[in-house]
């Protein structure tokens, strides 16, 4: 058994991002062209320009008459003014032509009278106010002009954006290729899910959490199994993941005890390997960041709740800039804490919280009690996370703090 | 042509959903059986219990030395203890054996002494603090217990739940189906997605974006095509929806103009039909809200913003009660207006804004722009909503307003 000691000096979460990323010199991944039905989610490579007109022609913005403008003039409520409805595809002089929202102006006419403000005698309309040019007209190009960028590189497509491209008769788009991300779990007492463990066993539950949060992110996981806590199967497995995927994450064998052999196998594959290894937070600590053959390598705990953070600090950042996205926060929200809660000075703290609406529907924070980070429970217990900052050492009751939300706010405390 | 005229009466939106849930009668779907492998996004169909204690065993919570509390007392930094390392699988009074963070307590163990309060002299370990039974131990069950709820009917499964799932040894969970929902397209004018419109043509570009916000929901889009401008088509395309969705959702043909063929079609098709027709909303005003064989029947605007914001105020909450999920918002926020709006009164105003963090890093919400509900890059150019409600002439500016985000936060303001 190898000599167990402590960590020598942790580096702060900001600088060993920081350090990673320059000797990282990452590089977005190349572009695929997708059918806009297959583009949700996925994320632009190139400005997108719009290759025409929308809407591409004049067209109506209301229900009811399509009129030359100047027809109108001095007509009012009291003094409305009588127009002729005509049949012909043409709107001539005090003509007027049914037209509805969306449908294309009839030429001769250059605005619309809404319905409300007419009224139908015969083949005769009353109109009752004085429309001025273009009025209640959609132009031509109004919503999007032929040469300008309708959706930038780096966007992230939402329903809005793909209707946006349809509409513009775009059918393909190129779209950042989804990364592979390479999953290890490390752990002689591990046992891959669907199998019944052993006393003493406990079932890999880390790979399915953090494949499922870069699925979320548009990510592409693959599974490199499970390793034993030997340096050569781990070695092995690592190996085949910087081959076949864009980021290896592997979890357990991080902290500096007996097994802590996924740091010694990388620092032997080569030069940089381990960049980074322990962090100024909590959970999470032992956190390694490791590069080989240009791969990014997240060397997470093995207890859940501190890979999640280890994943949130440091490997979802570095898969929002593979595909391009330049910030990608998640949903935030200013809320209230029930109670004072302990920090750790010197530490970065990430504090499970319950955010939820109180009786007067103010927004609260409640802090999820717990005893250290293998309590899968205070993440389906909680909703977010606060930061507690490393120069604090706690946060007050009652103190107003941001809430990173990783699940739907709470609309009542929960029993 | 039918006659042009103009909406009797507006329904509330509030009343409007509230009378339409009531005469819908709506039943969640039933549930079906999937591996937490493919879970993600699913809603649980009933409440999961834990079939086991989680950690199954006592185990430490830090890299350390196992020990029995009793022997570490009186221990201090001053006046340390010195216990023997042992290799038997039993600690015995005295000794210590190395655990690290996860591992089972050996047998005769009580609390862990961490890594950082001993000091290793050969075979000998001097401990520099006193330990409370159970301290540093994570205690079989403490995660979650045998028999308690591990998680409650209606939760929609984030990677943290599939964990809790997975580290329980459940494999597969019972998920509510996932709700069918199908769309048609409305109007001789259309043109589906890929096909080149002629003049006066547009391309379909609602189906697209609806059908987007349902896969976002967790349901199943299918596609009923488009109808043109004719009852019996119509007819005939909501009856097949009917037949083999849970949900028909309908654009275009809503206003009360010339085209208003689809809830006429609706009401043909027998009791109760069309139960509100025009809504007190900008945009969307001219929402119906139908029943047809027990389905809901969602009839939106040909105009994809106002199709967007019908689908929001409507089919949105009735897809999630038809997967069981009492309340799910989207992600809020309070950000300050840059500008004055302006409201209608007695109509809820659906403002898109783009919410972003300015120099100081206060969140403010600018309006943007519009004119009319026909231009989508009002909502490319946006990230949320605000409402206006339906007693205010206006919004001030200054004022703190809730933004519903349907995009992410922006860093900066948008050039």
């Amino acid at each position: 058994m190898a000599r167990l000691k402590g960590f020598e000096r942790l580096t702060p979460v900001d600088e060993a991002l920081s350090i990673f990323l320059k000797t990282l010199k990452l590089r977005r991944l190349k572009a695929v062209s997708v059918s806009v039905e297959e583009a949700l989610g996925r994320v632009t490579a190139e400005n997108i320009v719009a290759p025409t007109d929308m809407p591409p022609f004049d067209r109506s913005a209301v229900d009811g008459y399509a009129v030359r403008a100047q027809d109108t003039s001095e007509a009012s409520q009291f003094k409305p003014k009588t127009l002729r409805l005509t049949k012909k595809d043409l709107v001539g002089r005090d003509e007027v032509k049914p037209v509805w929202t969306g449908s294309a102006l009839p030429e001769g006419a250059d605005a619309v009278v809404t319905l409300e403000q007419t009224k139908e005698i015969k083949d005769r309309i009353e109109v009752s106010v004085t429309v001025r040019l273009g009025e209640n007209v959609s132009r031509k190009g109004e919503d999007i002009r032929n040469g300008e960028t309708a959706i930038k590189s780096g966007t992230r497509l939402q329903p809005h954006h793909l209707g946006l491209l349809a509409g513009l008769g775009i059918t393909h788009v190129k779209v950042v290729e989804k990364p592979k991300i390479a999953f290890l779990s490390t752990g002689s007492e591990l046992v891959p899910i669907g199998e019944k463990p052993k006393p003493n066993q406990i079932i890999d539950s880390n790979k399915l959490i953090l494949s499922s949060l870069c699925t979320e992110l548009g990510a592409e996981p693959t599974n490199l199994g499970i390793a034993r806590d030997n340096i050569n199967e781990i070695t092995a497995k690592i190996q085949e993941g910087v081959e076949k995927a864009d980021v290896v994450i592997t979890t357990g064998g991080t902290s500096v005890g007996a097994t802590d052999l996924v740091p010694l196998a990388i620092n032997k594959m080569g030069k940089p390997g381990v960049i980074v290894h322990g962090v100024t937070m909590r959970p999470a600590m032992p956190t390694a960041l490791a590069i080989v053959k240009s791969k990014p390598i997240f060397v997470l705990s093995g207890y859940p709740v501190a890979a999640m953070f280890g994943f949130e600090a440091f490997a979802r950042p570095v898969i929002l800039r593979l595909l391009g996205v330049e910030s990608e926060p998640r949903p935030m929200l200013k809320a209230r804490l029930t109670r004072r809660v302990t920090g750790v000075l010197g530490r970065r703290v990430y504090l499970r919280v319950y955010a939820f609406k109180d009786k007067e529907g103010e927004l609260v924070a409640a802090s999820i009690r717990t005893k250290g980070s293998g309590l899968l429970t205070s993440m389906t217990r909680a909703n977010g996370y606060v930061i507690i900052p490393e120069d604090r050492e706690g946060l007050e009751e009652g103190e107003t703090v941001v809430v990173h939300l990783f699940d739907k706010i709470g609309e009542r405390e929960r029993v």
